[in-house]
Order: structure tokens, then sequence, then C-alpha cells
């Protein structure tokens, strides 16, 4: 064990899948008011033109200011050094000092919003296919006041947190008194859905975990089915059903949630959750906002951050990670995602 | 787009002129304590033997304690380590612990006070010709009532800094309210004068900027004359000459101000500019302060910092900048700097 | 003189003796929590279990996040994020997913306390010999009530805490209110004791430092003795005699103290301190906690550390260190330290 020899770990810079959609922000961040954001190491200006969304790189092509210095007026954002200014296409339309030439230009990146989310897409423009969203439309299906929409930034590499979603025995430890108690002893099983990779826990006549004390009868005897369904490159889709030990299930007793990554840096994370407020917690906002707290601001931020830090600049598996039985369905998704970017590259470099 | 590609930028290491001289002060900042400050990336303390003022390295050649942690006595400054002395010549002059060795030398650097403000050279210290200060003798000439002298330190190159006074035209966008207004479709000259280059607008008979609003009489109709004059490595003066529309000029009306970029480290500059007072300002030094606080510190060095930041590590023109006519002058001025610092590179080789 | 040519000097990446203890804590400082401290740049979990001190890597072997952020019960660390168990001797004890295997193991180190420390050993476990401990004893024989035990550390280079305590001429300089002001005109020799180096001082009928001021009758002029010994790596003892002017010397007027230098990272110090009260501040413990709290954390501490920004990376050697007599004891047991660090490496790669 050696200080200089951990220097000896090798260390990749982060090669993103590209040809995907990625969230940018969810709809309520992006208002009349430009969002600058970071994506994938690129600095980025998100805006409304006519309500429709736009993305374009963060800086003038002529002295590299940030546009987001600059102002937003008409669907056109105005450098705010020398005036020049830029559709939501990256086009310059405006040059108060002479000719417009086909160089006045800044990247632009192809925009959708759906599911109250605004995506974007960083790879070949002419595959930026809408269809290739993956459906998400249960976002849309739960009731706006029952709707709970989360963003929260994270210091550490997106695949750490899938990886933290990807194998939820985790709660058991890091989340006791809300979420955790019923995975140790549950029924695992991985599996295939189409392109995704779904991880489920099922454990039947176990004890209601802390968040349902008090909400279901004593002595809170629950069946509880929860799966986890990953799909490239970090969207998932937690599917959660609670009912009195032996009641009969329906669809209404599914409850989805989203929790999908999208790389800032390959050392930092946009961390897009929507979950829905059960029946149960019906006037209850502020307890519930206290559990999210809790559980994400509290308990997995930090650990996931610290776990970052320990990582360091090193490559992951370089490390020698410890392979358990729980970590399936996360190790699948990474290799998923590897042979993905490795088949991309493949393809633009032939 | 990519935000791997654009780690292919390529950086450079800054290389400075060194055989001219630099501002490393205002003669005020240069009390009876020492300065540390430093320029072109060297540590410096500056201090005054019996008035005059000294540069030495700032750091002691016994162990390496900065000298800026000493005392300053007698125009000798004592180690605070140690106790090894070193006068204004680098020399030390006290050794309490055995004979005085000629290794015994922290590098000193020639330095001249002159136009208010202390002057330091880094090149071949025989060349150090005091006549190779550009003539800035106006600064004596202002008034001390109305003489402003200030020092803003920046984070962004100092190039970065000489784009910015070169090219006025950014005073309409960045400086709407005070300053800008009449450079958009003024008449616009780039000229030689010795070694300097000049940059000048000219704009007849135009609304008066927001900073003259109130000082002349109504409409405000003027007639503006300024004109840069850049020597290198980043001297710049500023002549301004506004008149009500058709007066007849006289050289009373023309009121020049120095902007003069000292580079701290590649990526950080201390800004030295004295400007007069105009007439019309005569009894309001709160109100002009504002001014230019709004000006200096809210608009351009937020903006230029900003720049800096989205310019990074990467050598600015291996960013392709577009090339407009408004940066005609700070072009000019780049490329003059880099031909004089290539062939004082090819004279040391040589 | 160049900013550029500063970057030409040497830097070399720190290479640590590693068979040899290193003190890793005092004793106090480890209670029934876990104490995370990185030693020789490796992040460390220290904990107890049945009272006996562990110290493992501070990185879960699974998913790699800190130990330090789970829990400690019964002598084993659970780690918080999916709760594999460890104890003091680095195996997994408890897999609450699965079977247990050989390589669950996070990396441990032998742990001895001694001297009211925790101490450590990075190299060939089987060389962890108790034996090698410096003798110490001193530190046990203080009573308790006059016994003062300082952690504080310092954001500078070990070796520069070395010279600091081998070269106490400093302390005219540096510590001219308390401690100085007998070293300058003081017989020095520097002698070899085993494998340690001592630097002695001895000042006959000399003005008593401040620190003695008032605590001996006036004229307060001492005799005063006192020797640093050094042992690998940097475990400095001061011996410090003072009586008034002509008084026979007794054992009882030697006091002893430790200065003892822990490399945290190449740029930072664990610094370990035992004094002794003296009797003639019998009830004044806050008079002698002030008098170091000024020696220590704002005389010795700022400059040690101003000097370690100013060397920055480069090698010390490298940048030509001008040699005092007061540098013998410290450049002899730089040389020393080298030279074990190079017999160390050639046995190890024999």
């Amino acid at each position: 064990m050696d200080g200089n020899q951990q220097g000896a770990e090798s260390s990749t810079a982060e090669v993103y899948l590209r040809n995907t959609w990625y969230q940018a922000a969810w709809s309520y961040e992006l208002g009349e008011k430009p969002l600058a954001r970071t994506i994938l190491g690129v600095p980025l200006l998100l805006f409304r033109s006519e309500g429709r969304p736009s993305a374009i790189f963060d800086r003038c092509p002529h002295r590299f200011a940030p546009l987001s210095a600059g102002k937003l007026e008409n669907g056109v954002i105005e450098c705010g050094y020398h005036g020049l200014a830029f559709d939501g296409s990256g086009r310059c339309v405006r040059n108060p000092h002479g000719p417009i030439t086909s160089a006045m230009r800044t990247p632009a990146f192809p925009v959708v919003e759906r599911y109250h989310g605004i995506w974007i897409w960083f790879g070949d423009a002419d595959a930026a296919d809408i269809d290739l969203l993956p459906d998400l439309s249960y976002i849309d299906d739960i009731p706006e006041s029952a709707r709970i929409l989360m963003y929260m930034p994270t210091a550490a590499n997106y695949r750490l947190l899938t990886d933290n979603i990807m194998d939820l025995s985790h709660a058991d430890f890091l989340h006791p008194t809300t979420l955790g108690g019923v995975i140790a002893d549950s029924k695992f099983r991985q599996y295939d859905r189409g392109n995704g990779l779904v991880a489920e826990w099922v454990n039947l006549d176990c004890l209601a975990p802390g968040v349902w004390q008090g909400k279901i009868p004593h002595p809170a005897k629950i069946d509880y089915y929860i799966d986890v369904e990953w799909q490239a490159p970090a969207v998932m889709t937690l599917s959660n059903t609670v009912v009195p030990t032996g009641n009969q299930i329906t669809t209404a007793d599914c409850y989805k949630s989203l929790h999908n990554m999208t790389p800032e840096t390959d050392k930092s994370t946009h961390y897009f959750a929507c979950t829905a407020r059960p029946d149960h917690f019906p006037d209850d906002s502020s307890k519930m906002k206290e559990l999210l707290e809790q559980a994400f601001l509290r308990e997995d931020k930090p650990m996931v951050e610290a776990q970052q830090r320990r990582i360091g600049d090193a490559d992951f598996w370089s490390l020698r990670p410890i392979l358990l039985n729980i970590d399936t369905a996360g190790v699948k998704a990474r290799r998923r995602l590897d042979r993905l970017i490795a088949e991309e590259r493949a393809t633009s470099a032939a």
C-alpha cells in the first residue's frame, strides 16, 4: 500500500455517448431568462424564442465572451461585449459593425421539450430523432398537484449515480430511517426489457420502511415490489408498488419515478428526478419534501461525492472494485453503455 | 462541437517583452511599508530606501522565505526567518551568522519613478534606459485636484485588456448609460504614430453620452473626437475631446487618460489608469468615482474576466476569433507586440 | 531572472522512508470515534477495538466510499454505503449481500501505542518491530499535570519543519520576544549520537530570553544549554537546561520536549509536539499556552508555510540554497535521511 503507487492507477478522459438525448433542464427552469449550463463539458446557453427552446455554445465567436453575459431580446441573444446577436440556430443575425458573414456563428444543438423537460443532442444533428427519446409519458400522467420535479447538481461522475440507483440495496444502509429495510431479504432478479436493463426486488410480508410507518395500518406488514429500468445513457425509471400484505395489486398502486443523470463534466452531474407524491401523503407536502431532502441531499449526495473524491482521477476499473451480486445490474449498465460508446466511435471512425 | 475537442486547442506559455518598462505601481502605493507584488510571474518586493524605490526578488536565497515576511529598516530588508538583510540592489548587507559572500544575493531589477508611478525593467539591466519610458508627461500636467489614479487587479491576460481599450466600440454595448452611444456611427481611422498605433473615432453632431448629459446645454449635441495611442507593451493613452456641436476646439478641451496593463501572471493583470476629472465635474468627486466604478469595476472587469474564463488555457488564435473591422487596431497591436517579442528572442539567442 | 525560467527548476515526487514508525496521532485524539487522517499521502482510518488502535486504508474495496463515512460498532467499521464491515486487520467480517471472500479486504498497517501516541508503519509489516521506536520515555516521565501535547497541522513539507528545529538560530529572529536572543552568540557544536544527529548550543552568562524574564532573579543572567537530537525520519528531542549563571546543574534542570514531523502529503505535515511546563510556570497554564501559540501558531507556522509557497513544486536543492554554518545540522539530517531512503529503495529493488 503506497501513496505513490496509487498514482499508478490509470486515469481516462471521459468519453460520452453522443447520439442520444440528454436532459438539459426541467422546463420550469427555463423561463424568460436564458439558462447557462455546462453539459458533457460544453458550456451552453439555453433560451426560448417564442416559447421554443434552443441551446447554443455559450461563447461569442468574436472575442469569446460568454453569451450568457449578454441579453435576450425577441428570441435573440446579443453579446454584452460588442453587440453581435445570435438566434437559436447559432447564426449571427445582427452585426453592428459591418456585414454578416457565414463564419459568424456559434455551434447550436438540437433541442426538444418533452415530459416537462428540455432535451439536448450532441451527436450527428441529422440523427436527432425525437422518437429516440425514452418513453417517460408517466411523468405527464402524474397529476400536477402530485408531481415533484427535482434538480440536484452533484459533484460526482454520472456513472456513480447510475450505480447508486441500479443497486437499491444501498437504501438499507444509507437511508435506514426512510426507505431502507426491505431490500436485504428481498428476492432479486435482473433481466432485459427491450434495450433496457431491469433490476427487480420483491419482498412479501415484510415490515414497511420508515416512510410508510403511520401511513398504513399497524403492524404495517406489506408486499413490496420495486423495479428499476435503465436506458442508455443514464435514464432510470423506478416502479414502486406497496400494498398491505396479501392485498390485490392494481395499476393505481404503482408509482413511477425518474432518476436521470446528465454529465456536466467528468466529475459532476446534473441529477434530474421526478417523483409522484403518493395518495397517502395527501396534504403533507412539507413532510414529503423533508423526506426527499433527507434521502437525496443529506444521504445520497454526500456519500456519492465522497466516493468520487476517493476515486479521484483514477479509472474506476483500474481500482479493481470487488463485485458483489448486488452490483449485477449496475455493472451490466456500465458495460452496455461502454459497448454503445465503442460502437458509436467505431461508426464515426469508419 | 465537442467538449473533448476543445482540449485540442493549443495552449502557449506566455512569453513577455523584457527590454521595456512595466509599471509596477503608482507612487502612492509605495509608502513606508514594502509592497509585495507579482509581475510577469515573478514575486517581487518593492520598497523605498531614502525615498528611492527598489525591486528585488521576494525570496531569501538562504531558505526561500518570502522577504516580504521580514521587516524594512533603514532601507534594508531583514528576512524574518534567519535575519539575513538585503539592500535595494539585492546584495546581502548583514549576515548574523558569519561572513557575507557574493552568493548571498537576491535578484534586483532596475526601477525608476516617474509620472507618479514606479516602473520596472526585466530585461538586460544595461539597457534599462530611462529615455525608453513612454512620454506620459500629461499625467504630471494634470492638476493634482483633478488627477485620479486607479489600480484595478483583473483576472485576465493583459492582451485582452489591451483589446478592450483598442476597440472602444465596446462602450456602446458594455457602458451604454455612461460612455457609450457615440462610437457606432463615428468615423474610424487607424494609423501609425512613431512606434505607436493610433485608433481614432470622430463623431460630429451626435448626442452626448450619458456621462455628459446635464453637463452641457440641452439638447446636448456634441462633436466627439477620441483617439487611443498604443505603445508596447500595453501602454495606452486616450485623448478625448468633446465640444458642443460646432464649437471651436482648443487644447484645453482635450483630456488625456492612461490605461496601462502590466501582466501579473498569464491570466491576471495589474490595470493602472489615470484620468483627469473634467472641469464640468468640479465639485463632484463622488459622482465621478461612481461613474468610474460603474464602467471599470462593474462592467469592464467582469466581462473581461468572463472572457478569460471562456478562453481558459487555450491560445487566443487557436480559437480562430472572427475578425471585424473594429478589431483592426487591437489586432495590429497584438501583432506588433508579437513581432517585438520575436525580435527580442532572436537577438538574445544570437 | 525570469518567471519562465523558474519553471525550469526541477521538481521531484516525494519518496518517503517506509520501514520506520511514524506518529499518526496523540493517544488522546483517538477516542471512541474513528479518526480519518492522511499520512504519507495515504488516506487512513484510525480506530480502536477493545482499546487497541488499528489503521486501515480509508476506502471500501467495493465501491470506494470512504470508510470514515461509515460507523464503528464493536470494533468493526461498517461502510455507510452498502454495509460491508471490516475489522482492524482490514478483513471483511460482514457482507450483508453474500459470502465473504479473501478479496474483500482493505489494506491495514501495523500500529502501536506508546509514549501517549499512536505510531504507524508503512513498510514491510514483518519488519514492524516495536523496538525500532525511538526512545521517548521522557514523555512518560513528565508528570501529567506538566505534560503539554500539541498537534499542529502545517501546510509545508516535513523537511522544512525539520530544518526549523535543527537550526534554532531562527528563534532570535522569528521568536524575539519569547525564546530568542541567546542563540546568536552561543557556542555551537554538531556531533553524532548513535544513529542520531545532535545540534548543541551553549551560552554562559547571557541575558535570559523573554519567556524567562520575571521568572528568575534580576538581572536574569543565565547559563543556557540546549541540544536537539534528530532521529530519522523526523523525530527531534530538545533538551533545554537553564540555570542562573554559575549555578550547579542537576538533572532536574533539564527539560526535554518532542518535535515530531509526520508527512501528510508532500506539502503538508502533522506536527506533533510535547513540552513540559517548567516548575517556574506552576499555576500559569494560560500564560504557557499563550506563549506556545505565539511561537508555534503565529510565528513558526506562517513562516514555514510561506516558505513552502515560495518553493512551490520545485525541488529544494534545485533552487540552490545558500548554506550557512547554522544549516550544518539540518543539512546533515536531510542527507542522512536521503541516504536511508536510497538504501531502502536499493534493498527493496534487490
